[in-house]
C-alpha cells in the first residue's frame, strides 16, 4: 500500500504548497511511541529537563522568522500575530523550566513517624513521578502555541514525560520545523532526540491514543474528534486520562448598568474579541447577553459598525470555510434570528465578520429549555461556530438572562460587563451573575474579553464539560499536574529514597512536613 | 412491581437477619439526588462543613458500641477490629474537618496584574470550587472506613460535595444506622439532612452514575463491578471523573540478605498480614517473592507453621466464601503450583488461611509474559484472590525477581524485605527494585507490611490500574482534590471575589502570590 502524503496548503489559495510527509503506519507510531518509552529514563534529571526546555526556547527564539514564515504560509495568520505566538510559546517553555527549578510541581508531603498514635504512623513520603509517553494532539489554531512546542509539550516535558504529537492537518510543515528544534535542542541538553516525535495522520492519532505504552493524552480541537478520543482512552484495557479542550461558547453577560455606562466601548470591544485571530481563539465570545432598550441598542449599534468595518480574513482552511458559511446560514435561518451584519464569503478565500441576533424569549423557548413540548432547533445558538460571528441575545430583565445562562453546558470562561457602580459589589445583579457563570465556567472575567488568556501559575483554561474533559487545565502553572501521579514511601530509609524525598533536601524542594 | 427487600444477613451462619430497606427504585435514586443537589449551597460555609464532620465524628464515637455492634452482626469482622475502625474512621472525619480548616486544599494562587510584560498580564485569582453531589459506592470490606461514613463521604463532604452513597449489600443495617448518624449531625450543624443519603440495589448503583446531576464517584471494591460504573461513567453524555479502588495483588519482595538475615520474622510478618481481617484486606500481600535455597525455606517454613496455626474465620458473605474456595482451587490445579498449606472450607461457614507456592520460572513461562507461544493459565495466579491466601513464588536470582515484575500491572502497594546492609544504599539489589516496584505501584513500604494504611497528610492509597482507575488517593490528606476543580477570576473586583480570593485575605488561607 503506497503511504498517504501530508501536503501542506495554502489557505490564502487553497492550492498544496509541498509534501511534507507521509501519514504514520500503525508500525510506525508504534516505533515512535517505544523510542520515546525507551529515553524516558534520560528525563528524570529535573536539571537536564530545565536545561533542554530553555535551550528548546532559545532555538525557537533564534528560528522565530524561519517559523513565522512556515506557520504564515500555511496558517495566514500573519506574522504579527505568530510572531506573538512564538513569543507566547517560548515564554511558556521557559516558564515550565522555571517550575522544574522551583520544585512546587512534585508536591512533596512527608509524614514523620509517630509510635504514639493510634494505631502508630510509620513515616510516610510523598511526590510526584512522571506517568511516562504522553499523546499530545496539536490544535489548529495554534500551530506553535497549542502544537508541537506548545503547552501540552511544554509540561509534559517538564514532567519528565517523553511527547508524541500527533500534528494537525493545518501545518504540517511547521510541526515538523518545530519538531527538528525540539530535537535539536535535546541533544544540546545531552537527551535523545526521541523524547519528541511527531506523528501525522488521523489514523495515527488514534493507534496513537490505544498504544500500550502511552500513559496520557493532552487535545485541543473539536468536541467530535476530542470525544472520539477520550471514548477511545476510556475503553482501553487500561484507561488513561484524556486532558482534552473540546469546545466552547464563552458567554458574555453585559449588565443594563454597564451599558448605559459605556455603549459604544462594550460594543467595540466584542468587535475586537469576535474577529482576533479571524474568529478562530477557542475563547472567541459566541453568546453575548446585551439588555433590551436604547443602551443595548448603543451597543450593537457599536459592534454593527466596527464588524461592518472589518475586512474579510481567511480561515485556516478550506473545510472551516465551508463550515463557518454553513453555520452562520443555518443559524440565520432559524425563527426569531436576524443577521444586523451577515457573516459569510468575502471572496473566494476569505470570510466576513459579522453577528446574528436573537431574543432571549425566542431563545429559551426555542431549546429544549423552554417550556413548549420539543425545541425548534434553536440548540444550535449554543454551539460553537468556528469562525468570525457571535450570537447576541436581547434579554429583558435578570430572569432572562439567567435563563439563557441556564441552558448553557460548560465553557473555558463567562464574562461580565459591570457598570463602576456594580463592581462595588452589594445589592445588585453583579455577585448573583458572578456567583451563575462560576459554575459555567473555568475563568470568570469582569470588564475585559476572554480572548487573551495569559500564561502564568494562577491561570485555569479548562472548565466544565465540555470546554474539558477533565477538571485539569492546559495553560499555567497548574498544566503540569496532568502527566504525574503521586507515590507514597513508607518507611524507606533515607539511602533508597530519590533525592526530592531524602531528608536532607539535597534539591532544595519545597515540602510540606507533618511533625 | 413489588419492592425488592434489602436483607441483612449473618456470615457466620448464613441466615437473614432483618430487612432493613428495600432497592431504591429509579424515581428513588432521582429524588435522593435532586435533594442532594438542592441542598448543595448549604455546604458552602467551611465553618458549617467542618462543624458537621466533628460532630459526625462524634455521634460516632458515642454509639461506637452500637455501631460495633451492627456492624459484627452482619460482617463478622470482630469487636475488635470494628472498635478499631470506628476509630479510624472517626479520626478520618476530623482530620477532613481540620483540612477545611486550614485551607490547603483550595490551592488558593494568586498572580498580580503586570502591565510591563508582553503582552500585559491581567489580574488572576485562582481557587477550587466544590463539583456538586458525589456518589460513593461503599465496600464491602470496610463497613466503615470505605463505606457510608468513609473517606470517600468524608472527603466530598469536607470539599463542600452532598455525598449519595450506594451500600454495601453485605452491611445493609450498619449503612443506615450511619447514614442516620450523618443525617443527625448534618441538622445538628444547621444543613438540611439530604446533604448525606443512601441507596441500596444493584441497578441504584448504575443509576447513581448516570444521573446527570451526579458529578464524580468515588469508589471500592471489585475489577469487575467497578470497570463497569467506570465505563458508564465515561459514557455518559457528560462524563464525569470516577476514582475507583478496583484491585491489587501488593507483590512483596524478599531479598537474599534479608532472608538470611531474619526469615522467621519475615515468614511469621507475612502470615499476620495475609490473614489480618480473613485475608479481606484490599492490601493484603498477594504474591510474595522469596528466594529458593535454605534461607528461602525458613521463611515459607514460618509462613507454614503460622498459617497453620491460624483459626479458620469467616468471610464477609457466602459468595464470596464460595469464590474463594474455588479461586484458590482453580490456582492450586496450575502446573508446578502446589499448596503446602492448603487454604479452603474450615467448616460449614468458614474459611482457613494457606498458601500456593510456584517457581518464578514455572509462572513466567505460564504468562504471556513467557517465551513460548501462548500461555497455561499461570497469569491467574497475577490476579487478587480475596481471602486468607498468598502465593508464594520462589526465585533463583534478581532477574528472575525481576521478570516475575514485570508480568505485575498496577498495584496499591509494593513492599520489599531487605537486610540491614542493603537499607544503607550502594550496591546491591535495593535501589533496582525501589525503582521497579516504584513503576507498579502508589505505595513503596520497606521492612514493614502493607496492612494498616495509615490515615495521614501523605499517604497515598491509589496506583496504577487496575489499582485505581485514577491518578488520586482515597486515603489521606490529599483525597479531597477528587471532588473540587479550579476556577480563575480575571480582573474581578474584589467584592465580587469570593471571600477565599479577596485581598484581604479574611478566612487566612494560605496561597501562593505572583507578585
Amino acid at each position: 500500500m503506497a503511504a498517504t502524503p501530508v501536503w501542506s496548503v495554502d489557505p490564502r489559495t487553497g492550492k498544496q504548497r509541498e509534501q511534507v510527509a507521509v501519514e504514520a503506519t500503525s508500525r510506525e507510531v508504534d516505533e515512535a511511541v517505544r523510542a520515546a518509552h525507551a529515553a524516558r529514563g534520560a528525563l528524570a534529571d529535573a536539571v537536564v529537563r530545565a536545561a533542554f526546555l530553555r535551550t528548546a526556547a532559545d532555538l525557537l527564539d533564534e528560528s522565530a522568522a524561519h517559523v513565522v514564515e512556515a506557520a504564515d504560509a500555511e496558517t495566514a495568520l500573519g506574522p504579527g500575530r505568530l510572531t506573538g505566538e512564538v513569543a507566547r510559546t517560548t515564554g511558556q517553555l521557559r516558564a515550565f523550566a522555571d517550575a522544574v527549578d522551583e520544585g512546587a510541581y512534585l508536591d512533596v508531603r512527608i509524614d514523620r513517624a509517630d509510635p504514639a498514635l493510634t494505631p502508630p504512623r510509620p513515616e510516610l513520603r510523598r511526590y510526584k513521578v512522571p506517568l511516562g509517553v504522553v499523546a499530545v494532539y496539536a490544535a489548529s489554531n495554534f500551530p506553535l502555541a497549542f502544537s508541537v512546542p506548545g503547552g501540552d509539550t511544554a509540561s509534559a516535558l517538564a514532567a519528565g514525560c517523553p511527547v508524541v504529537v500527533k500534528a494537525h492537518p493545518d501545518h504540517p510543515a511547521t510541526s515538523e520545523l518545530c519538531a527538528s528544534l525540539l530535537r535539536r535542542a535535546a541533544v544540546a541538553a545531552g537527551l535523545p532526540p526521541e523524547v519528541v516525535a511527531v506523528v501525522h495522520g488521523f489514523d495515527a492519532g488514534l493507534e496513537l491514543v490505544r498504544h500500550p505504552l502511552v500513559t496520557a493524552a493532552g487535545f485541543t480541537g473539536s468536541i467530535r474528534g476530542g470525544r472520539a478520543l477520550f471514548d477511545a482512552a476510556a475503553a482501553r484495557p487500561v484507561p488513561i486520562p484524556f486532558h482534552g479542550e473540546l469546545g466552547s461558547l464563552n458567554p458574555v453577560v453585559v449588565t443594563p448598568a454597564a451599558a448605559a455606562e459605556r455603549a459604544e466601548e462594550i460594543g467595540a470591544g466584542l468587535a475586537a474579541s469576535v474577529t482576533l485571530g479571524v474568529g478562530q481563539f477557542c475563547v472567541k465570545p459566541g453568546l453575548v447577553l446585551v439588555p433590551e432598550g436604547a443602551d443595548g441598542d448603543r451597543v450593537t449599534g457599536a459592534l454593527t459598525k466596527a464588524l461592518g468595518e472589518t475586512e474579510p480574513g481567511v480561515l485556516l482552511d478550506h473545510r472551516m470555510r465551508e463550515n463557518f458559511i454553513a453555520g452562520v446560514s443555518e443559524r440565520a435561518a432559524l425563527a426569531a434570528v436576524t443577521a444586523p451584519v451577515t457573516p459569510g464569503s468575502g471572496g473566494e478565500h476569505t470570510v466576513g465578520a459579522g453577528y446574528l441576533t436573537v431574543p432571549a424569549r425566542a431563545l429559551v423557548e426555542g431549546t429544549d429549555g423552554g417550556a413548549a413540548s420539543g425545541s425548534s432547533g434553536h440548540e444550535l445558538l449554543l454551539e460553537e461556530c468556528f469562525g468570525p460571528v457571535t450570537v447576541v441575545v436581547r434579554y429583558a430583565d435578570q430572569g432572562e438572562a439567567a435563563a439563557v445562562l441556564g441552558l448553557l453546558s460548560g465553557n473555558l470562561s463567562a464574562t461580565l460587563h459591570l457598570s463602576a457602580a456594580e463592581t462595588e459589589g452589594g445589592a445588585g445583579p453583579a455577585a448573583e451573575l458572578i456567583a451563575q457563570v462560576t459554575t459555567l465556567a473555568g475563568r470568570v472575567v469582569v470588564n475585559g474579553w476572554p480572548t487573551g488568556v495569559a500564561v502564568a501559575p494562577a491561570q485555569h483554561h479548562g472548565g466544565p464539560y465540555p470546554a474539558a474533559t477533565s477538571h485539569s487545565t492546559s495553560v499555567g502553572g497548574t498544566a503540569i499536574e496532568r502527566w504525574l501521579r503521586p507515590v507514597a514511601y513508607q518507611s524507606v530509609p533515607d539511602a533508597l529514597l530519590p533525592p526530592e524525598l531524602r531528608e536532607a533536601n539535597p534539591l532544595g524542594l519545597p515540602r510540606r512536613v507533618t511533625p
